[in-house]
Parts: structure tokens; sequence; C-alpha cells
């Protein structure tokens, strides 16, 4: 039972009551895997402080330290073992880009408290087609981190237990719905989960440049011992710009990731602003100390890329003086965290796809939020998608990296133009004046000439690796990335011309609503005269005087029958029958109701009451034609025509 | 427009008016592929004479001299080639057997003249079970049919061109469904194109038998040149008893297809019957005779039972004097006669599942006559189910054969036990008495005694066949029918069993009808005021007086600023926001209308009047939610709840 909050009684006479449906969602399988639902009322409980925040949306970018040096350095070696000297510059380079980036996204969390990623900031700022644009990017990226951290993870475990190697894609799909379930229990919860091997991870690669840099500066850091094979992927070359951006551009799948928390400040707690940006700063700090430090490390004792065995499998065998238990802890510690790096998209995906949905460019019901109060569908559609690419690709992370990261840096580009633009408007205002836009409020900003400046060199850069990006790997598969982006755009432009069409259709602006309907006519098909039958005559009468029985009749036999039956139960409501010579029972139904329909007055409706027999069992359905649900079908697109099931109960 | 026939006028002052539905059948693919839709008034136009019907039932029969002399001869070959003179005598024995089906299947005929094969003559005179026995057996023999002869006639196809045999489950796939079209345009159009091969084939056999013959009187008939190696599929044995029967009952697979006939008696010209009985007894003339001929030939030119060249092709090149035009032409002709074969299920598996589907065994759809008056989803049905066996057995005969048979000697047996009771009751009848029974009439028929002899013969006969069947091909496959019999009688009990227990329960036999309803509470649940919701309440208003508008809301802002449009727009009628804190939509909603419910008084009736959202594109479905849908769904199983969508267009 419901109970009543309180009857409004307004003047008008209009009657309005308001109660609290304490319907109780029973106990299910769905309780087992995703726990108890909550209550609206619950949500911000549900908000997730700084340390479990940090754990929640960086783990994806943490996890590409463990790539990303070797990344930078193999494309080095191309020139000789003596150019990957040149990798501690880059390192340098790359960490002055995130402190560009993580300035700009400062600002950014502080402008939209509400959230605001690319999406946002590229809508509010530069307009509708570059924010699809960013947001279909940032959606394709979000799958594929999901596709390359949790393939990425497996091929490490699969490399320590060969035997399970036949299994990499099952594992995957697993892995990846375990990470969907751990979700949909929601963001607290998991949280807590992957706070533990997120700061495992930190810990222990803080350990490592630090024992490292400890041994550099006392001397008695070594060199790799039995290093592996160089592996070249480039052929050999000398040094030049083209060598050093692409190095450059490499390196930067570091920066993959960052962009997750200005999406997600709404799940921090309040102040939110202020904690996501602290938290993001953290993350930056940490990701650019370490980035630095590996690269150091790693050019200091001669480390070699490798896909034989990894930069950081070196770094620590040397740091730590053999295959001991802290290599071992730091290996299981990089596997943990590529696995945990998906969250990051589980996080930030069905956010974004809420966003984008709220804004009308996705289907609605991405918005909702579901029984734990995530938008579990944005987390169900993410673990498919992500599942299937592992599926299609066969869980290769060589075959799905060149599809990654294009998509990162497209937004970044959008999001620093963005933030550039809305400096310039910033400097056009008085001081003292304020311009409302949608998700924030923009003043004359002191020293915007200094943040234009940032963010146009953030812009350039970032354009210019997303362009490096394209071309070079364009033939390896950066093409489809390249092709779905703009089919993307072209769909969600589709979903929000629907939406925005029928709002106009329904709108009831300088609506003159048609007068009451005066006239109701009533067709009740019938194939037989039964009880079944007659409880919808009796339904029937209840709706209108006017009642007219029709039967489609392909056998004279059985109408003969319908007719004397009638006679006696037919409450003497006219009967016509229908004579079918082609035995088709729907077609002359609906021309007979079409021949009504031309002649009917303006105020009048005709509802075609329809005997449905529900059986017991599903199977019976199959034993019966389903006349009422055609009739339906059928009658759906005409205008002014109703139809109702009698629906009767066999039991 | 449809024209109108005349109203009649009743005293009590029903009005009835009969019309004739002219819709016309749009032309389309359909059109094409099987022919304009014929009126039912065309349907004794497309009734078959003699000539056409020989071809139309007899291909199975046929066709199974191509086989069944070898199938005879191979197991005999066990006891050496001497013991394989043995069939001579056993093709007289199995001519024997033909005789008396013959017999029996003419006599049923003339007693059944609406069509009579074991399924009817089980059903009226053994019962129930037995009849659904019968009708489980022959329907699945039917099936096989098609397999069995399609995978033969496409194995004697990639024997002389081996380069298609990758493409045998494609090719009798292909060829299943386009026997399925040519039996959708109407038995007549594809008796007229079975015709000719069927004749083709009966000319060319005789022309080898006599041609042999004249051989053989004139002395000049010689022996086999480079017969093939001799296959023995059994073990070295000396001859005994079971060994002739085990020949026996292989060479009786002649005698498959002889059921046709009786089931297709409708389909005959006028006197039904008559040209029935005639066309019977001709097609078990020409399968004797060229049962005997064939394999009395067969013996005297020292025929090797193989697997490599069969008994037809060596009997065909040794009357031929090589490999003739003649022989190509015989060949051909039983590759076309194994397919056509095929055909006689075509026929008789719509007519005998349209026959249990009238008596509440099958789903009566099988027993509607599709638009060219043929029973098109039998033909369909047998279509499929044909070709997923093809399929799964990958075309292979040697797979498939072990199957077959047991359904025919079943029924026969079944067939003949029925017509023994029959001559029994028969026989305890007084002259001139008359016993009128569902599908004829029977009286004291002299030579009652004679009768009963013949038919307990045969049932003795058929039932040692199909258990010596059973016991031999137990473990090669023949344990699936066996299997499957009983499971498809269970599935006709269920089906059987729903139809008698619906009937009972819509029956209007000592039905005291319920009064008129007296009160109608109408509910119109709201998601927001648009156009939709006025076009709903506006008919909701129409139904009746005592409206309640309901909104499940799961945002209060939403819901305020639905109480202030409802203000507006609302017409006074009450609203009830139902907050529900959980965030579902449908299940608050079941609760209100189920305490709405349990409130009611008898009379009551409550309808659900649901604004439902039609899109122009099917795809924009994807982007609402379908609650108008889950609700009828969840309510369709509440007695006197009626759920109405009002559809509203938007174009």
């Amino acid at each position: 039972m419901a109970h009543e909050i309180g009857t409004i009684q307004e003047d008008e006479g209009i009657a309005v009551q308001r109660r609290v449906a304490d319907y109780q969602p029973p106990r299910s399988w769905r309780t087992w895997l995703i726990g108890r639902p909550l209550q609206t009322a619950d949500a911000p409980h549900q908000a997730i402080g700084k340390i479990v925040g940090l754990a929640v949306f960086s783990s994806d970018a943490m996890s590409s330290v463990a790539y990303a040096p070797q990344e930078l350095m193999v494309v080095l070696a191309a020139a000789g073992m003596a150019a990957i000297g040149l990798a501690i510059p880059i390192s340098f380079a790359i960490v002055g880009l995130l402190v560009i980036l993580t300035l700009s996204y400062e600002q950014t969390i502080h402008a939209y408290p509400g959230g605001g990623g690319a999406y946002i900031v590229a809508r509010d700022n530069l307009g509708e087609l570059p924010a699809q644009t960013a947001g279909a990017a940032l959606l394709t990226d979000y799958i594929l981190t999901v596709a390359v951290s949790i393939s990425s993870g497996v091929a490490q475990i699969t490399s320590a237990l060969p035997a399970l190697y036949p299994y990499r894609v099952e594992i995957a799909v697993v892995l990846v719905f375990f990470m969907m379930v751990l979700n949909l229990r929601g963001v607290k919860e998991s949280g807590t989960v992957l706070a533990l091997p997120t700061y495992f991870f930190i810990v222990l690669m803080f350990v490592t440049v630090i024992l490292g840099l400890y041994s550099y500066l006392t001397g008695s850091l070594g060199t790799v011992v039995n290093p592996p094979p160089l592996e070249t992927v480039l052929a050999a070359q000398a040094v030049n710009l083209f060598l050093i951006l692409r190095a450059f551009s490499g390196g930067t799948t570091a920066l993959t990731g960052v962009e997750a928390i200005s999406n997600g400040i709404p799940a921090f707690r309040e102040p939110r602003s202020r904690n996501a940006g602290i938290t993001l700063i953290c993350m930056a700090a940490i990701l650019g100390g370490l980035m630095v430090g590996i690269t150091f490390l790693a050019v200091q004792i001669g480390a070699v890329p490798s896909a034989e065995e990894t930069v950081i499998s070196q770094l620590a065998r040397t740091v730590y003086d053999g295959r001991g238990l802290l290599y071992l802890a730091t290996i299981t510690a990089t596997t943990l965290i590529l696995i945990l790096a998906a969250n990051t998209s589980y996080a930030g995906f069905p956010r974004l796809s809420a966003l984008m949905a709220a804004d009308g460019f996705l289907p609605r019901q991405l918005a909702y939020r579901g029984s734990r109060l995530v938008f579990s569908r944005g987390i169900v559609a993410l673990a498919l998608v992500a599942a299937l690419l592992i599926v299609a690709f066969k869980a290769s992370v060589t075959a799905l990296i060149p599809l990654y990261a294009i998509g990162v840096f497209l937004s970044f580009t959008l999001s620093q133009a963005g933030m550039a633009h809305r400096w310039w408007k910033s400097g056009r205002l008085k001081p003292g004046d304020e311009l409302k836009e949608r998700g924030s409020t923009l003043r004359l900003e002191p020293g915007w000439q200094t943040k234009i400046a940032i963010n146009s060199v953030g812009t350039v850069m970032t354009a210019m690796v997303a362009l490096i990006f394209a071309t070079t790997k364009f033939r390896d598969g950066a093409w489809i990335v390249l092709l779905l982006i703009p089919v993307l755009v072209a769909a969600f432009s589709g979903v929000h011309r629907h939406y925005r069409r029928l709002a106009a259709h329904l709108s009831l602006e300088n609506y003159g609503e048609p007068p009451r309907i005066a006239r109701h006519r009533v067709i009740l098909p019938i194939s037989g005269v039964h009880q079944g039958t007659l409880a919808a005559l009796r339904y029937a009468r209840v709706l209108s005087d006017d009642v007219t029985a029709v039967h489609v009749s392909i056998d004279p036999v059985e109408a003969e029958k319908i007719y004397h039956k009638w006679e006696v139960w037919g409450k003497e409501v006219r009967l016509v029958i229908l004579d079918s010579p082609y035995r088709l029972m729907i077609e002359p139904l609906l021309e007979y109701v079409e021949e009504i329909a031309a002649q009917r007055q303006p105020n009048e409706t005709i509802t075609i009451v329809v005997p449905q027999f529900v059986p017991r069992h599903w199977w019976a359905n199959l034993l019966h034609t389903q006349t009422a649900t055609w009739l339906r079908l059928a009658l759906l697109f005409e205008p002014g025509i109703v139809v109702t099931d009698v629906p009767y109960q066999v039991e």
C-alpha cells in the first residue's frame, strides 16, 4: 500500500493527490549480484572523497606509465641505442604537455562544477558539431580503453601462465563482465575495491623510482643484466624532427585518462570542484613524477625496448637486484593496474552518455539511474561493445592499439580550443559583467591573455599529436576510428532531430485543443460466439451504445452457426458477416474499418474491441492465430482509431 | 468497397448484414513466386484426374523400385551369390503383401471417401491413442521421405558430377525449397510439372523390363559385363529364416508410399473414391510388375548388389548393350524420380496435418488453406523440418535410411488392424442395419470373414516387418524414431487437451451470463502533459466520467511542472502523483492499479488508457521506454482489467 502524503484541494476544483509508492523491489538474483536497490534519497551518501576518487578516476592514467616510456624509447631506437638518451628531454616535454592539460582541466573543473569534460566545454564554447565530435571521440575511446587495458592485462597473465593462452578471449570477456557487475553495484563500493590495487601500484612504482634514484646518486646503479634483444619497429634512420615528434606522440599515451576526473566531478563529495581539482593535481603530479623518473632510470640502466621483456620489468630487476619478492610484487601490481584501468572507462562512459542523453543526442534511457543509482544502461552498453571488440580482435593488444589514443587527443584538442575561445570571450567582458551560459557563469578573468596562450599552445600540441597518430597508424586500424567518428556524429544528429521534432509536435504552445469527442463507434470483431466474445461484448456496450459486431467468414457453415448463436446472445447488437473469398482475416476487417473511418464525422472516434485469449502457458499462443496483435499493429498508424484488447484468461 | 448481399431484418430487432469483402490481394513477390491468390469458390477446379493423380501420389512408391530390389539382394548375398536366386520368390511375396495392402486401401478409399489414411482408420476403429501413434508415425515418415529422396537424388547427381559433391547439402536444401514453392502454387500445377518425369521413368522402366524379358525368352540375354565387386553388409552365413525375413523386410521398402493416395482422396476429381481407387490399383500394378520384373532380370543377368554401381544401372547396360542413349535416359529418369518422390510427401504431409489439426491434435492454423487453396503452413513446415534434417545429417542417405520405413510399417499395421476390427464390427450388424461413424457409414459387409482374414494376415506381416526394422536397425538410428513417436504422441495429447479445455471454458452451455457492467473506472498513466497525453485524456473522458490520471514521479522538479500544466490542461480530472523512490515506472503503477482493483465492486471494470507514441521510423522505438507495451504484458493476466493504448502518430 502506498502511503499518502496529502491531498491538495485547489480552488479550481482539481484534486491532486501525492503519495509515495512504497513498492519494495523483491529480492532476486539481481540483489545477490549487484546489491539491494537504493532509494533516490540515498544518492548523496554514494559520493566519494579524494582518496577513493584518485583510485577510481586515475587507474587509466596511472597504468599508462607501464607502457608509455617504452613506446617512446622504441621509436628512438630506430636511430640507434645512443639516440635513446633523447627520451629524457622528450619525457620532460610530455610532462610539460601534462602540466598544460592539468592547468586547463583544473580551470575547467572550476568553471564547470556540474562536470565538464571535452564534450561540455566544446558544447558551450564551440557549438553543436564540435561537441558531438568530442562526444563521439570520447565514447569510442572509453570503449577502446576497456578493450585495450583488459587485453593487455590478460596478455601479462598469459605471459606468466602460457597454459591460459588459448582461453585469453574468454578470460578477457569474463573480466569485462566482472568489472561491469562491480560498477553496477555503485561507484563507492567499486571504488573501495579498486583503491587498494591502485595505491599498491603507486607505492611500488615510487619505491622503485626512489630506490633507483638513490642508487644512481650513490653511484651503485648498474646496468641491465642480460638485456633482451633490441626491437626496432621502424627502419634505421638518423635523428630528425619527425622521429622526435613520433617518439613524443608515442610517449603521450601516458596522457590518456587525464580527462576522466573532469567528467566525473558529480561523483565527488562536496565541495565537488575543489575535491576534484585537488585529485586531478595529485594525479598529474604522481603521473608526471613517475613518467620522468622511470624514463630517466630506464635510460641510465641501458634498458632495451622489447616485446620479450617490458622496460618496467628490466628496471625492477635492476633496481631490486634480480627477480626477488619486490620484483614480483611490482609485476603483479602492473598487471592489476592494467586490468583496473578499464574501470576509469566504467566511470566515464556512463556519465558522458548520460550527459549526451540528457542533451538529446543519445537515447534518453541512458540518462536514467538504475537500481543502485548508477547509469546502469551505459555500464551494460560499454561492457557489451567492449566484449564484442575483444572477441572481434581476439584480445590482441597489437591489433587494438592503432585504434586507440586518436579519440583522446581529438577531444583534448577540442577541449583546449573551447577553453581558449572561452578566455577570449571573457576578455571582451567589462569588469563586473556576467555572461550566463548553460553550464557555467562567465566573468572577466584576470590574466586571460596568459590563459589563452596556454590553451592555444595546448591546442596546437594535442592537434599535432592527433594528426601524427592518424597518419602514422592510418593503415594499421586508425582508419576505423576516423570513419566511425563521423558515423557516430551523424547518428547523434539523427537522434537529436527525432527528439526535437517530437517535442515540437507535442508542444502545447499555441495549441488549440480540438473539441470533445462527440460520437464513439465501437467495432467488435468476433471469430465465434463464446464466453470470451460475450465478455468483450459486455465491455463494448459500456464504451458506447453504437456497437457493431463483425465476423469475417471463410466458412459459410460457421457463419450460419454464429448468426444463430448471435440471435440468442447478441443482445440485439448489429452483426455484420463479411465473406472473405480469399480466406484472409485481417485485410477484409481493415477494409471495413477504413470504410467506416472514411465516412466519420470530425468529432468521431472509432474503437476496435478485440477479444483476446490469454493462455496459461506461453506455448499455447502457438495454437492460436494472433489476430488481436496483428490488428493492433495494422491500425497503429491510423489516427483516431483505438484498438482495445479485452483479455479473457482461461484458468 | 465491399458489396452488400443484403440485410436481414429479424423480428427480434437484430440486424444482420451480409457482405462479400472484395478485397483484392495486391500483387507482390508472392504473386510472382506462387501465383495469384485464388478464391475459395475456385476450389473444385483445382481437383486432379487419374493421370495427374498417379504422378502426384505415386512418385514415392515408384521411385522405390530403384533401390528395393538391391536392398533385398544385398541381404541374401551374405549367404553367397547362389542364394541371390531366392530374391525372385521373395519379390513375389512382397508383391503378395502389396496386393493385400492395395486391397485393404482400396476398401478404405471407398469406406472413407473424405480421405482415409492410417490415421483416420485407426481413429475410427481403434481409438485415440492408436490414431495419434499412426499420425506421429506418418508425419515422421513424410518428413524422412523428403530428406531421404532428395539426398539420394542429389547423391546420384554428385556421382555423375563429383565437382558438386562439396555443395550437396546446399543443393539438397535448394531442391527442398524449390519443391515447397511448386507445391505452394497448388497441387494441379505442380502435378502437371511432375507428371512428365514420372511417366518418363515408368515408360523407360517398362521398356527395360520388356526388352529384357524378350531377350531372356529368345535366349539372347547375356550376363553383366565387368560387374562391380560384391558388397556384403552382413557376416557370411547360411540361408535361414531370419535372413529371408530380413531380405523380405529390405525389399518391402518398395511399399513405402502406398498410403499416399488414400490420404489424398479429396484432391481427386469427382467421383473421388472411384478415381482414387483406380489410381491406387494402377499404381500397385505398375509397382508390382516392375518389382518382380527387375528382380527377376537382375537375378538372370547375375547382377551384383554394390555401392559402386546400382543394380538398375547394371540391368540397363546389360539390356541396352552398353552405356548408350537409352542407358543414360534410364539413369536420368531414375535420378529425377528420386528427387520427385519427395513430392508425394508434399502432397501427403499437409493433408494429414490439416486432418489432425481439424481434430485438435495439431495447431488449428495447419487446417487453414493458403492463398492458393493448399495447406500452405503444412507445406512450409515440412520443408523447414526436412531441410533441417538434411543439414543435420549432411545429406547422407546412409545416415538417414535407418530412420526411414519404421514409421510407414507402423502405420500400415495400425491401418490393417483398424480395418480388421471394422469388418468384425460389420459382421455383428444385422442385415439392413447402419452404424453411423464420424467419417463413414458401416453396414453388414458380405464376405466380412474373408476381409478380416486378409487384413489380419496384413497386420501380422506389416507388424513383423516393422519389428524386424526396429530391431536390426535400432543402433543405426531407428532409436531416434522410436523415441520421437511417443514424444509426438504426448505433444498431440497436450495440444488436444488445450483445445478441449478451452472449448469447455468458453462454452455457452449452462452459462449464466453476469449482469451488465455497472461502473467503469479509467486510469490514465501520464509521463508528461503534452498533445499525446491530452488526446488520451479526451479519449478517456469519452469512456467514463470516472477518470484518474496517474504520474509516477522519479524527479520532483518534473512532477511540479506536470502539476502546474495539469491545472491548465487537465479539465479538472483527478491527478495522482506517485513518488517512486526506487525509480521504477511500471511496478508502482501496477501496485496502484491492484490497490484500486482490490476495492472494486462486483460489476466494476477498470480500463487503463495509455498514451502510446508511434514513431515514423521503427528505430525511433529504441529512443523511448516502451511503458505501454510492458504495462499491457503485466496486466494481461488480471481479470477485469483492460489496457487500451491511445496511439499518437507523429508525422
